[in-house]
């Protein structure tokens, strides 16, 4: 009889897991059954800003397979159906059929828990208005759709992280009036060094956006149950729409209430081989805590990248294979406009924090050789350990062909390179596309010179 | 009394060397003497295909350093003057004045040869007519113009690798009637396998190219000093303008008349802090060979970085410090209209030959999230030695974004991973940027579960 593996979330990490376990085992062997509290299955959430822009053009474009396909390579995917218990004893989980209301218990050998993570929402007064929303589901795209179509030309973003900028830039595309309400002293404040933060404000005021740094919300001014500003510490802005993007927690609840060891970062506790501490369950995903390569302490990463990784490890290892998560260094990058913006590893104040004697050196750098043109200017910044050299982290700001060599210093944490090291390393150039000091050798040279 | 350093060559090595010793050293602990054939000194020959195509606007821009810019830094520059012998037992340079036609004898305590490269010049009948030319140095770039103007129509460009596509999309820029004659069966055939070229040759001919592949050329036909047509096994081409793009071969003749060790691939020997083994006797740029990180081989690479990178080590040693030079992998990239190419490490032709028993997995990938516009397909070949995964080398044809990535393939190789480490890394992502497995992740995921 085929063992049954039990997936709780439709999206990233289950979806992923469920797919890998299907190559690697046939329906007569093992059993794949999903539940999924939406209509959708394996959606590009990280779209949802693109979309509201308008650069996406419809929101089926933003799902990868429909509940459909993923059913046609012998995965029973069950919509509309919510997971309201564990009992890792019994091994059994309750769901609830969402449309129906009805609860049923089912057997599982293993269960993969991949729930996500939800956007935080503050007790703020007024914060559950209509016009005041979260950008997480295609549900929320079509809210901000009919918004816009009912009129609204005032809109408030709040926070500066990386999904606050995709979401201005896509409402700024959307010719709306636009204010972005930011805690922190700078846009990215909480991802950057203020060093490398700064232009950033510069990019968004010259865009067009009323930019409140270092103003806190304190709620909503609502009038017949709609929002019609947001209040600050420094006053009201008016505001018919409001998209909050403060970030995400894991969801844990689900985890916890079943005794299953959940973390201080918030997330659920796994191996590297994604297990939980109890036996047959696993988890993967924006639920779960990583090993942060560069402290060895576990964080909290809500990325697309994490989660299809994640899921597929757990996959393999679910059935019968033997995989391992290599943990996060934190790598990340957006666009505001033209801006791109990268970070890997540990900032200067994270790696401070981290215990470390750390100092940054900062090279500003050409995109293309001097004499070609179109080149474009951009700011790179090494953190490296005093002393050993050892390179920490990095963060790119500039124009085209900036965010992505993030890559290539990410790819040197990965190895624990020194910054001498990546200096010398043989690395392209051609002149359309780089200096002959690619930027990324021209600043781990002078940064190998400061150390 | 000041050490004298004397350099032979003003370009990229040899004023790199210069550059670096003399922030080391002051003129009264170190002379620097550099003696340069030309005008000119620390061009950028990688540009020139870019001045004739006009993508570069004049000639000047390609100069980085001037003669005066280098000597108000301490560093006697002697340009139009030529060193014709070596004596290592005397440790003396003997020098010609080429306005004047004086020779002289001068004292070196430290002596660095960076003699560079010469265009490879077949012994092909008419190869010294009027027309027929490498593209080199700014006079060459400057005969092209002069060709142009006086009414050139027709060009052939003799070679179809890098310098070949380069010079190619210059003409065509320029609106000539282009014939590209290659003796191996596809662009790029030396460096990339054969089926990552083919896209090229396709691209080549949808630009208007008259491309022809395995052909072998003769000989010129010329007609008053002049020529006219390129004569190949399969009849003749005409032509008005000949560009010979064959590569390069180290400038070793002074060197080896001065009994300093000359290796198989025809470049200086040197160890890793670039000294040859003749006692104060250094050597750097596109004269040396350096050690293939991937063989052990010793190779010659002509590559503008390399050379910037050896002047800075051998500059840095020959000052009292300690540098290395920590060998190639070959890593190279060139444009051909929107096409972007690139290569690190061994193509699977390179590996097998290298003894190593290797397989190629080819990939083809989004550029963005599939579902972000614009979005181009692009091509990643994974060269991995069976049985152990570890990455050889790797090859990438496409558009946007596409030459850059090999830069973390490059890194990756540096660090001997696996492709199966390399498909586990954080790498960025972000919709505009890349699908949420980067195209990276996917080849190295695609070839860890072949091998």
């Amino acid at each position: 009889m085929a063992r049954r593996l039990v997936i709780i979330g439709g999206d990233a990490a289950g979806m992923s897991a469920a797919a890998q376990a299907r190559r690697m085992k046939p329906p007569d062997e093992l059993e794949i059954v999903v539940f999924e509290r939406s209509s959708r299955t394996s959606y590009a959430a990280c779209g949802l800003p693109y979309l509201v822009g308008g650069f996406v053009k419809t929101p089926d474009s933003l799902v990868a397979r429909t509940p459909e396909q993923h059913r046609a390579k012998g995965i029973d995917v069950r919509t509309h159906h919510e997971v309201t218990a564990i009992d890792a004893t019994a091994s059994t989980v309750t769901v609830r059929d969402l449309d129906t209301g009805r609860e049923t218990a089912l057997h599982y050998d293993e269960l993969l828990i991949g729930t996500g993570a939800s956007g935080i929402s503050p007790h703020w007064p007024g914060i559950d208005a209509e016009g005041v929303l979260q950008l997480r589901t295609l549900d929320d795209a079509a809210k901000v759709e009919r918004l816009l179509c009912a009129g609204a030309r005032r809109a408030v973003v709040v926070g500066a992280g990386y999904i606050g900028l995709e979401v201005a830039e896509g409402l700024l595309e959307r010719g709306l009036d636009l204010t972005v309400v930011e805690r922190l002293d700078a846009p990215m404040g909480a991802v950057l060094d203020a060093d490398m933060a700064a232009g950033i404000a510069d990019a968004m005021r010259a865009a067009g956006i009323d930019l409140r740094l270092a103003t806190a919300v304190t709620g909503f001014t609502v009038v017949d149950g709609r929002v019609t500003a947001v209040e600050t510490a420094a006053g009201p802005v008016e505001a018919e729409l409001v998209v909050i993007g403060l970030g995400v927690r894991p969801n844990a609840d689900l985890a916890r209430a079943a005794g299953i060891g959940v973390g201080e970062a918030g997330g659920i506790v796994v191996d590297d081989h994604l297990r939980t501490g109890s036996p047959h369950i696993w988890a993967a995903g924006d639920c779960v805590e990583s090993r942060h390569r560069m402290t060895g302490r576990s964080v909290v990463v809500a990325l697309g990248t994490h989660a299809n990784k994640q899921g597929r490890v757990a996959g393999t290892n679910i059935a019968g294979g033997n995989a391992a998560f290599g943990g996060v260094l934190g790598t990340a990058i957006t666009r505001f406009k033209g801006v791109e913006i990268a970070r890997t590893g540990l900032t200067e104040r994270e790696a401070e924090a981290a215990g470390f004697d750390a100092i940054g050196v900062t090279t500003e750098a050409s995109s293309r050789a001097y004499y070609y043109p179109g080149a474009q200017p951009m700011k790179i910044k090494m953190v490296v350990e005093r002393g050993t050299g050892r390179l920490l982290g990095a963060q790119i700001v500039g124009r085209e062909g900036a965010a992505k060599r993030i890559d290539v210093l990410a790819t040197a944490l990965w190895n624990e390179m020194t910054v001498a090291e990546v200096a010398g390393m043989d690395l392209s150039y051609a002149p359309p596309f780089s200096p002959v000091w690619d930027p990324v050798l021209l600043a781990a040279g002078k940064a190998a010179s400061k150390i």
